[in-house]
């Protein structure tokens, strides 16, 4: 479901062999800071675990071949359904350590043990850093294949300190000398396999970091690469409201608008188009006919858009909203985050009666929580229509506003809604 | 504005003076990591300035006396507009320096100039860390007066390395040996001020720690607390995302339902209270004649409630609506934060027209438009009912899901909305 990106590929040059770079995601830890029921790696956000959102964000990169996921025991079916469920490939899942470092030499020896075709780098990353990107992962494959390791780093946040047996301070260190040491890291597997086989229990069972143990056993300095601030961990319940917001953040990037061919919805169409764009980076807009056109839709969905705005004349027309979601289910879109789905209806005459309205509204209800099911939320906007209005531009500007927020919000609760601009 | 609490006056014990601890709060970073176009500390969660609520979480204790919040030149006005918008007490505003460590300095000069009385015991905070709790303030000033100096610390999130000069790994640190320094800070005022003004142009140039200047010239070891996460510094735009997140989630825990004498609104009243249970902490429900009381209606607003839900037959009973609107303004309440108010309307009778409908819901959006400039968010919710229909139950479970969403969200953009049960 993740789709391949080749942009880096000629960037790694012809020599770089398909097959020689692989991914080991340690997802075992036990989520202890977090304080919630689960770990935080399946914690969901936008309703999947997020450890499958870090997985998507290597599956992504083409010239990644296997990734393996380590898990505890305990989650090793779950882990094996988050596959299924969303589609992931190349994902192997391996059974955990009781400590990160013992769960990252079980992943590793899967390829050593020729389980999985050995890797010339490894990359090794975090389940719970979600936002990596292709960049930061080129860099530190390259420069592990010129140093043999290479991580990640970022600026401290806070000074750090060394405290004496008394609880007192002993000394501070200079902040501007130090960094944390961040995700994703590389090695040449050689080195990385012969640091963890070489070390002892207590590093096994206390160390922290890898880059330390290719120095230690391999002589080998990695080299450090500054990281942006997308690498964070997601560590505390703080964390996982960031990352929601994030991720709605960037679903809400763009939104195709879908007219049908009637006059009005196509002046409507025009005008909230235009008054989107200050609310939204990339509004597009299409006429009803098209999005039978495959190509033409498959392109819209696989730009990942995730918004989408069916304005009609005709309130009762969903058996053409009903294509659309047959459209979007068929791509799958769906089955990686929510998508958002409005149905603008032009309230051209003023001789409705109120109970033909709840009707419409309970039958958009009853469509909004059916489609639920394929996690789509559809939500109802009324425009009164008069295109000879003074105000209609002002209507637009306030049904603008509430598509924005609509899409930002991506609120489940308020779905089936019928809000009136 | 931000009310005075005085339960640990006690536990500091009665050899404790009032006038005796002060705070300062350095507010003058340029929060270029932000990325943002201004400052974090100006940056606005629920529409207030970072730097208010931090304010707030100081000036609710009652022990501490003044608040010195150092800003930059150019902030001044703004710092100070702030205070009176938000009715900040005991805050005075001191120019800054060009480094934390200047403007710290300029904070403590205020005392030491006899400007103001001159406390026993300093506290040093960050205007970027609005979550701090009187506990850590209470255990961090009690260890100050016992060793001249205390800090809060945390654990280390990410492993510490040391870079050599060709940009690779030089050597890490082990984890668990060290601590992030965070704030709260305190000090005994004699100390950190002398070790302010022995310290050299290096020291307030590059320097970053309070504890290190007390301990390099005052031989001050400070006595290092470990503090609770929500400790944290607001440094990344995921930090305001995560504070917004926070604050919503803080606002939601308590709603009020206030009923009007009807037997249908008290029943409904009584089941929308046992059903928001599940989704809300705390949910109280009173009679529209009790809010007449100021007394009562005082307590709940003084218990820091934010959530209002008012159920009526009457559709058109604004002017009641109106009353509890000029209660909440006339207790400040929506100064500090934006105040939810669902007008839930009882839809007892089928025989309305659609015109007549769409002219209330035309004078909800009126009244909403309205009330937002005192920032109180209304919407309307519209529940049919019968007392005798046997899906009344699911009707409130669903117009409970819809009011929790509501609340939670705190959506300024769809004020007005009428949603249906």
């Amino acid at each position: 479901m993740c789709e391949s990106r080749g942009a880096a590929q000629m960037e790694l040059g012809s020599s770089w062999n398909a097959g020689s770079v692989a991914a080991v995601l340690p997802a075992g830890g036990s989520g202890e800071r977090l304080g919630a029921a689960r770990p935080k790696q399946f914690c969901a956000l936008q309703g999947r675990p997020l450890v499958s959102h870090t997985a998507c964000a290597l599956e992504r990169i083409s010239w990644i071949s296997d990734i393996i996921v380590v898990v505890s025991l305990e989650h090793i079916e779950t882990m094996k359904s988050i596959i299924q469920k969303y589609g992931h490939k190349r994902i192997t899942v391996v059974e955990g350590g009781v400590t990160r470092h013992r769960s990252i030499f079980n992943g590793l020896k899967i390829f050593a043990e020729n389980k999985l075709q050995k890797p010339e780098v490894v990359i090794i990353h975090d389940a719970v850093r979600p936002f990596v990107e292709e960049d930061i992962l080129l860099k530190v494959v390259k420069a592990a294949k010129d140093h043999g390791a290479a991580g990640a780093i970022r600026p401290l946040v806070s000074t750090v300190i060394a405290s004496s047996a008394d609880g007192c301070l002993d000394h501070s260190l200079e902040r501007a000398r130090y960094r944390a040491s961040e995700m994703p890291q590389a090695f040449l597997f050689d080195i990385i396999y012969q640091a963890y086989h070489q070390c002892n229990d207590y590093d096994l069972d206390y160390g922290t970091e890898c880059l330390h143990l290719a120095l230690k056993y391999c002589k080998t300095k990695a080299k450090l690469i500054e990281g942006s601030p997308d690498l964070w961990k997601v560590t505390y319940k703080r964390d996982l409201y960031a990352a929601e917001s994030i991720i709605k953040d960037n679903l809400s990037q763009q939104v195709c608008i879908i007219t049908d061919m009637k006059e009005d919805a196509v002046q409507v169409g025009f005008l909230l188009h235009e008054t989107l764009k200050s609310h939204i980076q990339q509004v597009r807009r299409i006429s009803v006919s098209l999005y039978k056109d495959d190509n033409y839709m498959q392109n819209i969905i696989l730009g990942q858009c995730f918004n989408f705005i069916c304005i009609r004349v005709n309130k009762s027309a969903f058996q053409e909203t009903q294509q659309l979601v047959d459209i979007l289910e068929n791509a799958n879109i769906s089955t990686l985050y929510p998508v958002v789905l409005i149905l603008v209806h032009l309230n051209v005459s003023e001789n409705t009666s109120f109970s033909s309205e709840m009707e419409d509204l309970t039958r958009i209800k009853e469509f909004a929580r059916e489609v639920k099911k394929k996690n789509i939320l559809v939500y109802g906007l009324l425009i009164h229509y008069n295109k000879d209005d003074p105000q209609l531009q002002e209507t637009v500007n306030s049904a603008a506003t509430i598509i924005s927020a609509l899409i930002k919000d991506r609120n489940p609760e308020l779905i089936g809604q019928l809000l009136v601009a």
